[in-house]
C-alpha cells in the first residue's frame, strides 16, 4: 500500500499515529502529549496479539505492517512506533513503505543512553525479542563506537508492570535477580537504559536496587523530542492551539486496556474511551 | 468446515490433536503420553498469539477455531484443548463443528477438584480470562451444587513459569501474595485447583506457601483419563504397540518453544523437532 507524501497546508492538522503491542507505549504517548500538547494523537494498541517481546522478528514485522497500514488509512502525518521490539525490526521497512516520517524508540533511546553515560558502559534492559535482535547494541555503537553495551532480557518485568506490582519487595527481588549479576560482572556500568516501554513504571524499584550512582534513562522523552524536531523540519507542527484528548484504539479487550493502561498513561480513562478495532484490511472501508 | 465422523477400522491409527496457546499445554501432553503411550499425538502451540489468558473470549474463540481446523486438516481422531482459557470458551462451539470427540481441561479439572475436596470449599487459580469467564465456577457447582468456588487470577505465574523461576524466594513471595488473602478469607478451603496448564510447574512453590493440609490438584492427569475413556467408548484406542514421539508444531519461534517448553514436557527437545506452521487456511493445501 503506497501512501503519498504529505505536503499540503492542511497536513499540519492531521493526527500523529502511535502504535504499540499493547499498553506499554502509553508511557511514550504521555511524553509526546507533554512535549506536543497541541497535536492530535491516535494510539493503537495491538492487544489481541501482545506481547511482541517474546515473538519472532518475522511475526513482529508482519504485525507492525498491519498496524501501520491501519493507522495510515486514518490519514496521519507521522507514525511513532512506541514499542521497542517493533522498532527493532520495523522502522526501516515502514520508512520504505510510507512517505510520512516514521520514528521508532530505539534511536532516541540510544541517543539518551549515550548522552547520559560517562564511562561508555551502558546496560540495556529489554524484552527477549529486542535483546535477541541486537538493535540497541547496533544503534549505540553507531553513535559511540567505543561504547560497551550489555543487554539483558527481563521478561518478568512486563507481567509485573501489567499486574501493577511496581514497587515493594517482589518488584525489588525480581530487579535484583536481573541486574545484580550484570552490575557485578561490569562495574563500570553507569547507565541503565530501559529498552521496553513497560519498564519506566518500574523505575523506582530499580532505583532502590541499583543505588544512586547509576543513571536510569528511557526513550519516552527523547522520542518526543525527536518527533518534534522531525515535524518542525518538515513544517508539519500543528499551528492550532486546541488541546484534544488522544483517540485510543485497541484490537482486544478495551476494558483491560483501560484498567491496565491508565497506570502507563499516568491518567485514568475507562473502556468507553477505547475503540475496539480490527486490523484486517477486509473489514475496513 | 465440516469434518465427517470417524468410524472406519483404520481410524484407531490416526493421531490425537492437542492444542494450546503455547507451551503450558505440554504438561497435559506429558500426562496424555503417560496414560496413552501407544497413541500418536500432534501438539500445536499457538505461540504467535500467546498468551490467551489476558485476551477476550471472542478472540480466544476465533484463535481456537483456527487451531482446531488446522489440526483437523491433518486427520485426527480426537481433539484435546490443553488450555484452560480456550477450554472455557471453545469446547461447545468445537463440539458443534467437529464430529470427532473434543475434550477440554475444565471438566476433568473440576471432577478432580470435587473429588479431592472434603469441605466443598475449592480455590481455583487461573488466568484473568479463565476467571472472568466463570467456566470453573459453573462446572464445579454443576458437579457439586453445594460447593463454594473461590477463583483468583494469578497472571504473574505464567511469566514466572516461562522464565523458569519455579522455585525459591521470588516464586514463593508471589505465591504468598496471590493465595494468602484467599486462604485467610476462607479458612475452609481444602483444595487448590490449578486452572492454568502453566501452574503445575509451580506446585512445589505453592506447597511451600500453603502447607500440607491443602490438596493441590491439576487437570492434566484427569484429562488424560477422560481422553482414554472417550476413546475406549468410541472404540478408537490405538491397537498397535508402537511408541512414537509426538509431532510438535508452533506458530512462532521454534527455538523459544523448545527452550521454554522442555520444562513443561518434562523432557528435553530442541528447535529442530518443532515444525513452524501457519494457521491461515490460504497457506494450507
Amino acid at each position: 500500500m503506497a501512501v503519498p507524501a504529505i505536503n499540503s497546508e492542511s497536513a499540519t492538522a492531521l493526527p500523529i499515529g502511535v502504535f504499540d503491542s499493547g499498553v506499554g507505549g502509553l508511557t511514550v504517548l504521555r511524553a509526546l502529549r507533554q512535549r506536543l500538547p497541541h497535536e492530535q494523537f491516535i494510539y493503537l494498541g495491538d492487544t489481541a496479539r501482545l506481547p511482541y517481546g517474546t515473538k519472532s522478528g518475522d511475526s513482529v514485522l508482519r504485525y507492525s505492517l498491519q498496524a501501520a497500514e491501519f493507522l495510515a488509512r486514518q490519514r496521519i502525518k507521522s507514525l511513532v512506533i512506541a514499542c521497542n521490539t517493533a522498532s527493532s525490526v520495523a522502522v526501516e521497512p515502514l520508512r520504505e513503505r510510507f512517505a510520512i516520517p516514521v520514528i521508532g524508540v530505539i534511536e532516541p533511546g540510544s541517543i539518551a543512553g549515550c548522552a547520559a553515560s560517562r564511562t561508555g558502559y551502558i546496560a540495556v534492559l529489554a524484552t527477549e525479542g529486542t535483546v535477541r535482535g541486537g538493535a540497541y547494541q547496533r544503534a549505540i555503537t553507531r553513535l559511540r563506537p567505543d561504547a560497551h553495551v550489555i543487554a539483558r532480557a527481563c521478561s518478568l518485568f512486563v507481567a509485573l508492570a501489567e499486574e501493577g506490582w511496581t514497587e515493594g519487595a517482589i518488584a525489588e527481588a525480581i530487579a535484583h535477580r536481573y541486574v545484580d549479576e550484570l552490575l557485578r560482572s561490569e562495574p563500570s556500568i553507569d547507565t541503565l537504559l530501559l529498552g521496553c516501554t513497560h519498564f519506566p513504571v518500574l523505575a523506582s524499584a530499580l532505583r532502590a536496587v541499583i543505588g544512586s550512582s547509576i543513571t536510569i534513562v528511557d526513550s519516552a522523552a527523547t522520542t518526543a523530542t525527536a518527533v518534534e524536531a522531525e515535524l518542525r523540519d518538515r513544517r508539519l507542527l500543528n499551528v492550532s492551539h486546541r488541546v484534544s484528548p488522544p483517540i485510543l484504539q485497541a484490537t482486544d479487550s478495551p476494558e483491560r486496556f483501560a484498567r491496565v493502561g491508565s497506570r502507563f498513561l499516568g491518567e485514568s480513562f475507562d473502556a468507553t474511551q477505547v475503540e475496539l478495532v480490527d486490523l484486517s484490511p477486509t473489514l475496513q472501508v
